[in-house]
């Protein structure tokens, strides 16, 4: 379902804290907005095909957004977990005519779709727009570069303590946070089976990390910077 | 070692095939290249480590560049082997202050170096180069997803076969090729370990590839293509 650009106070928000609004005058954020609609989704809505004819570029409002490519025989791969603010396939503003992932919805999402025939001739008048846009994909390009040295270097139990690291809020020795998303989305996030994930999280409660849902307890933050 | 950017018709020609050179006419060009020195590399130098302050970004114009990131234990994982033509860390004109990987020189290898504080004022100039400069990246980018996507999904023998199959010439049933750096290269590209690697190539002798150093035999290309 497709309706045009008007948001609401909480997307707007979601909306100006992308990579590619950052630095933007009023006039240059608003030339961006009038190239975008806003498409509402259901959960497991493919947006589109590895190999699909590009014509927007992505960036979410609210729900997840999985980026995933697939090999001959049916199998697929996750490369991304797409949270609201994060936006996607701007790499086919000058480079390629067709999406180089599939993007499927994982729950009810919102995204902007901004026309890339619209976000080039935009780009042609005001070049400062571009600059933002080249922020933002050597931003990706740096967070993809990560996520191949971690699945590379470290183990599944280490990946998770990571993630815990990175998003946990600090109470004295101990720390907390609850997951955004469900625990598959965390594991598709991370490269891991759900199983992985799993005795990766086995593994990290000896270790003082008690998971309940989606609310996870770390008694003791130097014993997980150790694993 | 460093000197000014006077090329060697090869060298020229070399860095004329760098993505972000793509598509600029004469004057761009040329605005370019006054950005740049050449910098000539003994084997296994260090060109800057993970978290030094960025004041270049880099055009391999012979030779083999390593990107890699470490963890805190000392271990390190290789990223990208970036050949001739490839360009590196342009994702801190507009993203960064410092490098996100270390990058070391694999052999002897000649680079051009641009001076990225000289190019960000050339891109206020001339915003056509931004352009072939977020080509650049987008490119990279894809890659980088391309290579992440074949981590989580194929097997040694699958990353050595689509190795073997995207660079054979091929002469009937049977292909040829003849690695253009050492095996130990091809095993870092792949993020595979020295002995993975060469596991990988038993499996594939029994499917019909041989090695003789860096020269590969393929007899027959479509059992390949079912690995």
């Amino acid at each position: 379902m497709n309706r045009t650009l008007t948001l609401n106070g909480h997307e707007a928000a979601v909306l100006a804290k992308a990579a590619f609004m950052a630095g933007l005058d009023h006039d240059e954020a608003e030339g961006l907005r009038a190239c975008a609609t806003v498409l509402l989704c259901d959960p497991h809505d493919v947006l589109f095909e590895e190999g699909d004819k590009a014509a927007y570029f992505y960036c979410v409002l609210s729900g997840y957004i999985r980026l995933y490519r697939h090999n001959g025989d049916g199998r697929q791969a996750d490369i991304r977990i797409c949270e609201p603010s994060d936006s996607f396939a701007e790499c086919l503003i000058h480079a390629d005519e067709t999406y180089s992932t599939g993007a499927q919805a994982m729950d009810h999402a919102v995204l902007a779709c901004f026309h890339i025939a619209k976000v080039r001739r935009l780009l042609d008048e005001r070049p400062r727009i571009g600059k933002a846009i080249m922020r933002s994909l050597s931003l990706h390009l740096i967070s993809t570069m990560e996520c191949l040295a971690s699945d590379r270097m470290q183990t599944a139990p280490q990946r998770v303590a990571n993630y815990l690291l990175t998003h946990c809020v600090e109470d004295g020795a101990a720390a907390s946070l609850r997951l955004p998303f469900p625990k598959n989305l965390l594991a598709r996030k991370l490269g891991l089976a759900p199983e992985a994930l799993s005795r990766a999280f086995s593994t990290l409660k000896t270790r003082g990390v008690t998971v309940r849902g989606r609310a996870i307890a770390i008694s003791d933050i130097n014993v997980l910077r150790q694993i």
